[in-house]
């Protein structure tokens, strides 16, 4: 009855509803404040007070045939330019309007993207740990993921990649900073990957194209810096989205970017453009368009992130558990004290501790913890997680 | 370089771009009161009051982490039961909140009804002439679309439909009231559609279903009345959008709904849930979500649509043009006086006025005026409309 390419993926929910279904039961039954929920990258930070502004002096200024009505597919002109100029101003670049589509959310700006590239059979590299999601969204292409290895630090391993990367691969995602992992891939590795890709770029004759995927790039810590991809590499595509950046992850708002130095980039900005439109989104919703226009130089309130993520990763060590220091999103990536992290998972609900395994992200032994939760959430769970060690004899 | 789906959508998008720049200019060189552009389905109506005060209100009364935040992939709770309830005292139903998936409008409506049942070659049918962003959406799922005929009148012919049908079908689009014909299939018409389906259901032994797109099912006139088609078929999947009805269309708000009747229901709904997810799309837009929640029984602003369509459609046929009366929707259906309605569409163009030539619908020979425009525009178009008549030897 469904079709062929959705019965994985009902099957698969099933599982994994099963578990948000256990959170909630657990919820119900010990209190909300007593479970501590690491499942989710929901940010537990309320938008920005300039967002509610924003709002209110579009409804009062702005005319609501405009505001609500439709607008060129690749999103309002003047929206459009105001996000460039600000990434000129942050990137040192020289982008104009047209270098942006906005879409629904870095989730549609990636499936554009793919969309645009992607034949039949083409193959998608993707450095693993990932999320999980990338799956889907290749396989809406009927590409094919090949998964690239990392090095024990979790950056990418470039020998994996010059060894995988062929004539059928039609382009590499890349998610920095990384979510599961909360790795920042620096600009040594990345002009690493670059001069990877510009040598099959070179032998094979055909544009290979970096994806890039930035939900995170503006949560970084210890003053880690995101290099910008298309500084290194022509054929790049940049999706952002402000889900996490202004808590706005329900909005659905974020933009593609295309560089003129991409080949052909004017083809590419109209299929692009087109994809977004024929996908059925028609365009990025437009109030939140607007509003996105009136606080382009917001940030988000990377201190709390801060807190949580230096008490977390603290609180773990002490415990005993193996934890890669996260440099930015807002994952904490712990090692598993046994081989089948699924096992430690189970083990760690009888504490109310809620954390997904890591196999969900093509990494398994470890399991990926989302500290975008109260900052009590964070500092009550660790006597738990300490309870949690002992049963693994570790160090307290 | 852009994948090979999308080299046809860029190449016909520079014909449909050069069209609208032609617009753009003739509105810069005669100022825009002096250009009658009937080509664009955006409404002229602004949103109604309450969708102001509704969004006043959530900023005051709702949490701005609720606001913005996810929820269920099928959008919120409270919100899909409010539109349920909302649906059962129109069409004394007994839905409730799980038949409904929030989408990103009708088109997003669309595309994930297609994703949720279409396997590659399955054959689409669809009533001609249609709107041709239907092609794009089924390609998307590599189905193919099967054009059906209608009769003279422009409502469905029911024995081509039964000659196209067969074990290649999976789905019937029906898109009523129709663009860009402006006509409503009546119950009979969706009667007889259903005993074809349920027929050849029955024959192969596989679900057929009913697509059934909606945007325009609250624009009627003349106390014209749309039947709700799963009262007569049970696998019937119905998209909705409020980008007509409350005059939002960029903000890309609607849903699907799936009835209890269809078989399998609750694995369909999962589906679609996961193809809405996979999308990339996640969930609609969530503060337009709850603001749709607090005017679900507003109403469009009907009298506005039928003041145009009277006033064009008796201007038309004083000035000897033929025209199908429309009885939903807001466009007209003209036929044009010579065999290549481009001729007609670029003679019209000299006075200024902007049509669609009905081969952009499959309906060659006829030409689509969308009349969401002001009441002056209609007032003043129909003196041009009667010197365009004039080079055609009308009667005037």
């Amino acid at each position: 009855m469904i079709s062929e390419k959705l019965k994985p993926l009902v099957a698969n929910n099933s599982t994994v509803r099963a578990m948000f279904e256990e959170g909630g039961k657990l919820k119900e039954k010990y209190g909300e404040e007593n479970v501590f929920d690491f499942s989710i990258g929901n940010p537990n930070v309320p938008a920005p007070e300039e967002v509610k502004q924003a709002i209110l002096d579009i409804l009062e200024e702005e005319d609501s045939l405009f505001v609500h009505g439709y607008m060129n597919n690749a999103g309002y002109d003047d929206v459009r330019q105001t996000l460039a100029e600000q990434i000129n101003k942050e990137k040192g670049t020289s982008y104009s309007g047209k270098n942006l589509i906005m879409t629904v959310g870095a989730g549609s700006s990636l499936n554009v993207a793919l969309k645009t590239v992607i034949n039949r059979g083409d193959e998608v590299l993707i450095f693993a740990p990932y999320f999980l999601e990338y799956n889907w969204y290749v396989d809406n292409y009927d590409g094919k993921v090949v998964p690239v290895d990392t090095k024990e630090d979790f950056t990418p391993d470039v020998d994996d990649l010059r060894k995988k990367i062929s004539d059928r691969t039609k382009a590499v995602i890349i998610n920095n900073p990384n979510n599961p992992t909360g790795v920042v891939y620096d600009e040594d590795v990345i002009k690493s990957i670059a001069e990877v890709m510009y040598e099959a770029q070179e032998k094979t004759g055909k544009e290979i194209y970096i994806i890039s995927d930035e939900p995170y790039r503006e949560l970084v810590y210890d003053g880690a810096k995101v290099p910008w991809i298309p500084d290194f590499y022509n054929n790049t595509m940049v999706g952002y989205s402000y889900s996490k950046t202004l808590s706005l992850p329900g909005e659905r708002i974020g933009y593609l970017l295309i560089p003129d130095e991409a080949d052909d980039a004017e083809t590419l900005i109209e299929a692009a453009t087109g994809a977004n439109r024929i996908s059925g989104c028609v365009n990025a919703p437009s109030l939140i368009q607007r509003v996105i226009k009136r606080c382009a130089d917001c940030k988000a309130d990377i201190d709390f992130y801060d807190r949580n993520r230096k008490a977390l990763y603290n609180g773990l060590r002490d415990c005993g558990f193996e934890c890669t220091l996260p440099k930015g999103a807002f994952y904490l990536w712990v090692r598993s004290p046994v081989e089948d992290e699924r096992e430690f998972c189970k083990a760690a609900k009888k504490y109310n501790i809620l954390m997904v395994p890591g196999r969900s992200f093509m990494g398994p032994g470890y399991v990926r913890l989302a500290y975008c939760v109260s900052e009590k959430t964070v500092r009550d769970s660790i006597d738990k997680f300490r309870k949690l060690a002992e049963e693994y004899g570790k160090q307290v």
